[in-house]
């Protein structure tokens, strides 16, 4: 994943408050070819977990699931933030506190795609705060089915969402790349 | 794409008045091995347009969007329906009415990631009235790129997408599955 930091060094920009824009990599234009091998890396650190089913949270978390599904071989979901038409009762539903948008976010689950003998492996862009990744675990828990691990494209250490997460005991967490701080306009990988 | 032929007919749920739910192939669940094969057989009927960027809206288009790009080697923008605070201004802007959510959208791109030398090409999950593909349309022509290409996973035809679209002379247009025809609770593919 050599490749993914030196472009996150390259092309982030630090906005101040912990915000990272990151969005010629993640959340405006990808790389497919990078997404790619996003998956295959995330996959590879989860192989014996041996999920059954990936969930992510739309928007920016669709790419590094979907190639994560794609090298599993097994099917994902995405937590809608608003309810679709198509979307019918009863669902899952959970909310988180939006890091970047400053209100309460739902996430939304059909209960057809989240069952209780799934194996959830959660794919998403960031592991920030680790508010988002709780909401889809509490998700998991709600359909009955298993978690079992957490898989993120970047981490920021400093704003504690390993800590946050240690409710789900021993639950696996990887990162490709970690920030482990954002000071005045500079982003910190750890080795 | 028989299988995705069957897999409409065995899974989609016509919900009247022209809705379609296919949350299980398309908005909701994915199965990535069958979006990585609809991106390998969108990529194939446009490879001589030589596209050197793929235009999509968030978010059910990101998927089809990804798997194009990935077989076409070329980077995919997807345009934002609400702005994100790492989205800088002058952003590109155009609106289309939803035909599920009964209200305008507006469709937002950065002009860093749609730039006047790209030859685009625009793929979504729907071309159904053809409006919120005008839009990217019109997206295109507001960053000074050539439109080359139109791919749409599902297309129904009785909705006049193509008709609306016209205004793009001699635009090249393909869907995968070609619904013609939704009455009572059936789903009528064309041979």
């Amino acid at each position: 994943m050599d490749e993914l930091k030196r472009r996150v060094l390259a092309e982030g920009k630090n906005l101040g408050d912990g915000i990272l824009k990151v969005d010629s990599i993640l959340n405006h234009q990808m790389d497919p070819q990078l997404m790619y091998e996003i998956g295959q890396e995330i996959a590879r650190r989860f192989e014996a977990q041996q999920a059954t089913r990936i969930l992510t949270a739309e928007v920016s978390g669709i790419g590094p699931a979907l190639m994560t599904g794609l090298a599993l071989g097994i099917p994902i979901v995405y937590a809608r933030k608003r309810k679709p038409i198509t979307m019918m009762e009863p669902v899952h539903v959970e909310s988180a506190p939006s890091h970047t948008k400053g209100h309460e976010t739902l996430l939304m689950v059909s209960p057809e795609f989240l069952m209780p003998q799934d194996r959830v492996l959660i794919v998403d862009d960031f592991l920030a705060t680790g508010k988002t990744i709780a909401a889809l675990g509490r998700l998991v828990k709600r359909a009955g089915a298993q978690l079992v691990g957490v898989g993120a494209v970047i981490e920021k250490t400093f704003e504690g969402g390993r800590d946050y997460l240690s409710d789900f005991d021993g639950l696996p967490i990887e990162s490709l790349v970690v920030i482990t701080d954002m000071p005045d306009h500079r982003i910190i990988l750890a080795d």
